[in-house]
């Protein structure tokens, strides 16, 4: 039977999947645990002139497309003006079909503002005023935006050096009720093979007030810091991480290659490798004693471009998926942990699809007592945040390890206007248990069914992390 | 159209599957010829006082998911209550959709035990009540499951040392009529860098009666246990082997790393490597000149958990996925083999699912004339044996290769109440067979479609195998 | 709905797929970019006597299958009867049960022989005597059947030494109205580390006049040849490349490893690869400057056989995937001519389906100003020209890339009964976008959809390539 374009069952396919989505999913308020969103611009109430704004001046997941189309970087990221900047966009969409942002684009513009046709070359004038003029209205300031999402919390993406005083803004004011949560992602601290090592190593030596001179002092850093983030509320950690390696080394080792390190020398790949293995069971176990979560996303090939790196720098649409990840370097760093008792709650990510079964096999070998999918595997990443990647993700999931206590969907994202993916992964986590129902393959017996949606959106995340809401 | 759990024609979803699983597969007979089932207990018709016993009490592939929903390990592999073991089985099922599991658990209910409803944390008490009593039926010893169940013939899993007094037993056993073989496993005699090396050699010398010093005589020895398995009606190897290698040593290196391991030094990897080659080498040539099947396991990664190693042992639930394997190492080892003629007839496994496609190729470079099939792709390995799993399997091996020829389905399995997943097989193959036909990809003719469903089914097995029956 | 055996609506499984496939994807003529067929059979129009002759006199895919069929090797290639070869195809494609090579013969037969039957070991004398009348008619020359395809342009695959006497001829044969263009693949030249490299450059230097000793002569040398074929209407390159990589050296390091080639001496991998990174840079610069299109296909392992390759020499159906490429590597390459400006219009084709998305990603770090999709991700090669291959790769690109400006079907054939495959691509793609819009997930509107399919069919490949047509 042919459906309409992204109607209210968009994505259901039959009756137990509309069903679930309707009368449980969809009612289920949003914990988004893991996004790049900047807390300033809700202490501050952020409001929009116009939809570039929000949709074209930070998202390098558009640029990438626009890019694709062949429209020229002025009018992407340059000095052009807005509108035809969104004149660019809505041309590349009329290639883009299959493509996410499709859905999402038309899932915001539906949701945000209740524009319920194509947006196309053709329509952009048509979008861009009807929209422009909704953003005018007050209630679409990024915390009218929050609210109207059903939004209860947010963790952002900080650096240790962070002083999160708008996190502290937030939480302290009275006419704010969606908790904003610091998230703690010490890449700099790591990436000891980096420019950013040296000046950052400075830097976090006077936020702390530790004079960081060997490994035992950065450590002694790094704790005061992660104290501050937990009196914060912080319960998440996240790194960024190329490919999967361990290559364990003594403490004096790591402080020889620290101090050669901080002395401006060059660090070679094998050093580099051992320092960077043993600050990650160093952070592990901080987690763990903390009850924090740990999350590894690995195997993003960043700035491969250095002519774009050097005009624009990171972050900008230029990153790639690297190759499929070595199964027993992941094992071994989880077994060191394991071994004492102080791996952390943990989970895993690749940005390479090729990794799903490996990583699902991974999660069965370190459970934990009393602890429900103490390891997991994180929802389809970045590249992989589309509607086959996730049925992917989530098949897999369900063949290897427990679907039931997944924590489910994040927006990953730099726009405030992305919590309809939150919707875009339930219709499809509904769609699919629904399928599997309508199939025989699961009993259709909503005292089963309606836990296992209402938990995946919303209840395993709420307890995994120990938010308290 | 929605369908019911689990009824007659659960996972047949179009008119030609129906025709064809239950007109052609469903009455073919089965020959189980690669698990990992003890033949003690068919000797001695073992029977269970509880479901448990069957189920929980040798099955890592329940334990891991029973630890990922979070129970105490006593619970599940320790001196815990059979009925508190399986109240944590049967409330782990409730989050366990999509998983594989939860169809084997409930097609064994179905036809072992007669049990039409769903076991999960609310029914566990009436299956638990519901097993026990259909178990104390005598028919529902090892023996009555087994004919039950339409086997023919069953190859067991064997150590090159053991001396097959339970094989014997059962030929000579004129109340016995299943065929039950030994199949090869000479992995302690291939694994030079593990601890149980040296204690096995001085094993299999005793055995042997053939003192083994190099190379030469550890030939000698393993040649006197090929012939005895052969005797014993062997026809079957098998090998698990870590990743993909071919490092070929002369007869002096090979004797020299020997010599070095006997004496308890310790190997190199890369020495290790050699050895693994030359006695994998030594071994297909064996089978080639005997007519035996060669069955490669590649990819598993073993123990990852070292507290639960020391804790519980090996095959305990703490293996998983490697990385994919090296094309190149395949076909160089098949090649070497090729050359003079010694190639024997070959079943390849990878564990990881990504390498279906790589090796789906490399069969069609060693075929053999005068053999269907000779190199084939085994079916959906251990993680991979999933509806997902071997609908991707099958669909590789279609486009890649002949399904027409394939060996199809095993067990693999510790427990007697497994052969229900050769149902589980035949009712996806011919559900994808049928999709095809119904999709007017391949004609709708019995006469083409019934041999192909029963070969794959049944007549494959014998023949590729050469068991008379 | 059951459907007949391959009719009018093959794999056209919904009403928007059978519009969209007969009203606008049929109608577009065809521009076979990447093949390997012989010009010098469409020069002389070469006539068949039977249908085995272009069948399976070439085609090293179907010897494949009919090998793991077990037919005797006399029998395939052999110096057997063609009525026995023929016979031995029959009977192998009642086994090929999901495999592409069904589908293929069958549309060959009903496209280019009006049999509309089932080609099986028990029919097989009729479509053998069917054929061979059909073959009798002068329309079934060489050019009769290319005319039958409504194919507009042919790029064949030439090395940079041929005279090109054939394309030369056919352009100036007033009777002759297909276009048919050399593309250069200089696989010889840069394979510095095969037995061929050394008598292979004396031949180019005879042929270009240009006395290669260093590498600005062997570039020099090369110049000429690239003009010569730009003359002969060139556009298109294209490389065979075993695996992904990038080992930059200077001109210095070069010129002494090109020397040691040249004098004969072995050079070593690590050598090899710097010489093949500096000449694929050269040639990839040439490319840029003269607007041409790079095709870098990666991951054959070729001549895996030994002794089938002494038989039968190369390409005759003994190479496999390799595994999944290094994707530093190729960014890294990408990225060192995007530095200056100086990287080509680029097809990427990976033999191993795992590196889809990873490719995928990779384009959109290296897309360029004004040129819609300047760096591609080639169609389903080889292997992977299936039904499930081909709907992974457009499904892939789609969620990563801009589906919309994809250069679509190639033959890459040796035969020239192979146009059909480019009707089963657009079956395939318009039931892949059919099935997207009548599912809610794209507009249904010919205004966007009409253009997605004739671009994606045929205009793309003309624009992006820039064929005067």
């Amino acid at each position: 039977m042919k459906r309409n374009f992204m109607d209210a069952d968009f994505l259901l396919t039959n009756e137990t999947a509309k069903r679930l989505f309707h009368k449980y999913a969809s009612k289920m308020p949003i914990i988004d645990y893991h996004c790049h969103i900047n807390p300033a611009e809700i202490a501050q109430d952020r409001r929009y002139e116009n939809i570039a704004q929000p949709w074209l001046l930070g998202d390098h997941y558009k640029w990438r497309q626009i890019r694709t189309s062949g429209a020229p970087e002025r009018e992407i990221t340059g000095d052009a003006d807005d509108r035809v900047k969104f004149q660019n966009f809505a041309k590349m969409l009329d290639q883009a079909i299959g493509n996410p942002l499709y859905h999402w684009t038309h899932l915001e513009l539906q949701r945000y503002f209740d524009y319920y046709g194509v947006l196309s070359e053709k329509t952009a004038q048509e979008v861009w005023d009807h929209c422009n003029q909704k953003l005018a209205d007050p209630s679409m300031s990024v915390r009218g935006i929050i609210r109207k999402s059903n939004v209860k919390l947010i963790c952002t993406t900080d650096d240790p050096v962070d002083d999160l005083r708008y996190h502290k803004q937030l939480a302290e004011d009275p006419t704010w009720e969606v908790k904003v949560l610091p998230a703690w992602r010490p890449d700099k601290a790591v990436n000891i093979d980096q420019a950013t090592f040296v000046p950052y190593i400075a830097q976090l030596s006077q936020v702390s007030g530790v004079a960081i001179s060997d490994f035992a002092s950065l450590k002694q850093a790094l704790e005061k810091r992660l104290d501050f983030f937990g009196e914060m509320g912080c319960v998440a950690s996240d790194h960024g991480l190329d490919s999967a390696f361990y290559c364990p080394a003594s403490e004096e080792e790591v402080d020889a290659i620290l101090k050669a390190a901080l002395a401006g020398k060059e660090i070679t790949p094998s050093d580099a490798l051992k320092y960077k293995t043993e600050i990650l069971l160093f952070f592990a176990r901080q987690y763990a004693k903390r009850g924090w979560v740990m999350q590894l996303h690995y195997g993003a090939v960043r700035n491969t471009n250095r002519r774009m790196f050097e005009k624009l720098g990171p972050d900008t649409g230029f990153d790639c998926m690297g190759s499929t990840l070595d199964a027993v370097a992941i094992t071994r760093f989880l077994n060191e942990l394991e071994q004492t008792g102080e791996l952390p709650k943990t989970i895993l990510y690749s940005l390479n699809p090729g990794d799903n079964e490996m990583l699902g096999t991974v999660l069965g070998c370190f459970q934990g007592e009393g602890i429900r999918n103490k390891i997991q595997q994180g929802s389809a990443w970045w590249f992989n945040d589309t509607k086959q990647g996730m049925e992917q993700q989530l098949t897999s999931l369900a063949n290897l390890s427990l679907l039931g206590g997944f924590v489910g969907m994040l927006t990953d994202s730099r726009s405030f206007l992305s919590y309809t993916r939150h919707e875009y992964f339930r219709r499809i986590l509904c769609n699919l248990i629904g399928t599997w129902v309508e199939n025989g393959e699961f009993p259709d017996d909503d005292d089963l069914l309606r836990p296992l949606v209402e938990n995946i959106s919303y209840y395993n995340t709420k307890n995994f992390f120990g938010f308290e809401l």
